[in-house]
């Protein structure tokens, strides 16, 4: 593994964790008006585009990445629903 | 070309616009309360990584990509800070 393995791997690591300050700022506040449901509808499609790809590709980084994004997409979407006019 | 290429770059594609909704929405709404600015920081960073890591790589989709999503992240930076109270 040389050092652009690293930053790629590194890269992917923050990438999944990306939707958690939404999470939980919203988990507290419970409150999520301004949050768009829409990037999250958008995200959550492309998570499953990325995990397909991932299974083809037989690449583990990808797949675990965006199974953890597509994990927070969802506790997002159900908060975003639960607190949307708040 | 082959089928998991074309769903790599469509998965590409996506992902450059997933802040486009929010950036809309805030822009819209002139309002940003409940919206995570550590979420886009950490987007911010993470894009200088992916964007480094596609220059040593020499991979202009991954590149493109994020050069697309740190535009955005900067737009919703701003918008935040704009209307982070309202």
């Amino acid at each position: 593994m040389n050092a652009v393995d690293i930053l790629g791997y590194s890269a992917c690591a923050v990438t999944a964790l990306t939707f958690l300050p939404q999470v939980l700022k919203t988990w507290k506040e419970k409150s999520a008006r301004n949050v768009s449901l829409m990037m999250f509808i958008i995200a959550f499609i492309n998570e499953i585009m990325w995990i397909a790809y991932g299974v083809l590709r037989e690449d583990m980084v990808i797949i675990v990445t965006n199974v953890i994004m597509i994990t927070m997409c969802s506790v997002m979407i159900s908060l975003k629903l639960k607190y949307r006019n708040v």
